[in-house]
């Protein structure tokens, strides 16, 4: 499947409410456990993507629309929501990201993005060269794995209830923690 | 995370509006492709959930129920859906997943459910005895497992498409298709 910038925005727009519908009002045990050490829970996530909609995928469609590959990316903290979600509930991260998203995708579609714009290369400060369009492609990507991995997440807090039908479920066996992680 | 049939519930009840709001309306290329040959679209999972609404849960628990052990189930139907679908939109078929979850949690909460009864063994097909309480435990994870396997076959649609970003979003590397299912 081509990128399509339309199709793309489908997704992203959605999200959000995907987000919340799965996670509003679960009780805790669902949401503040995670895959095991070194590993993050749904509430980790959503702290994790509202960062993300505040300095990486906005903020780099812009440098690379300016400087093009004369400007890195300024690399993204993937630890920054332990310290920026400190004290919110899930509710309020929830309407954060909501919010955010909206304001990242209103940014969006005011750049008015054409072909060529989309074709236009950045620098990524460990990937080396990228376009516009395989930053907004990611953009989504990172959206559905962070979902899936929220719902892998809740799965394996049953992985031990499911007893014989453990072998059937195959997301169980998914991501094994690394021995490096345990 | 010990089992608890209000927590199971909780999950089992959000399911259908969680996969509304992420499929309904989007663009056709999402939801009616795949991760490779022999896998299923998002489009073919709504059918397949349907299926176990109709045949698997609450006639299985029924059938511990009534039988305990001396009666094994009725084997499920992986494939059902694609004759059952035949013909049904998505959004259809979204609407019927909603109202088929909705009868099934009524029948679960209807069977008021105590801990001697949620302990009862069943006889599955293939994998021996199990207990009506590990039935709706994978209820749940089976649930999550389909939610996560939508997300991450929307992801592999622009596995192409993010360029050398393909090395850090994990879900694109996820179930690789066996060489015997290529």
């Amino acid at each position: 499947m081509e990128f399509d910038l339309d199709q793309a925005i489908a997704v992203l727009a959605r999200t959000p409410a995907t987000l919340r519908t799965l996670l509003k009002d679960l009780p805790r045990d669902w949401v503040e456990t995670n895959e095991g050490a070194g590993t993050w829970s749904p509430y980790d996530v959503i702290g994790h993507l509202i960062h993300g909609e505040r300095t990486d995928w906005i903020a780099r469609a812009k440098i690379i629309l300016e400087h093009g590959e004369s400007r890195p990316f300024d690399p993204f903290d993937r630890f920054a929501q332990f310290e920026e979600s400190n004290g919110k509930t899930l509710e309020s991260l929830l309407e954060e990201f909501a919010t955010a998203r909206e304001k990242s995708l209103a940014a969006l579609r005011g750049l008015n993005l054409d072909a060529a714009e989309l074709d236009k290369p950045g620098r990524h400060p460990e990937l080396g060269k990228v376009t516009l369009k395989q930053l907004l492609a990611t953009w989504v990507t990172h959206d559905l794995d962070h979902v899936a991995q929220i719902a892998r997440t809740m799965a394996k807090q049953y992985a031990s209830e499911v007893g014989p039908w453990q072998a059937y479920i195959s997301i169980l066996h998914d991501r094994k923690p690394q021995s490096s992680q345990r």
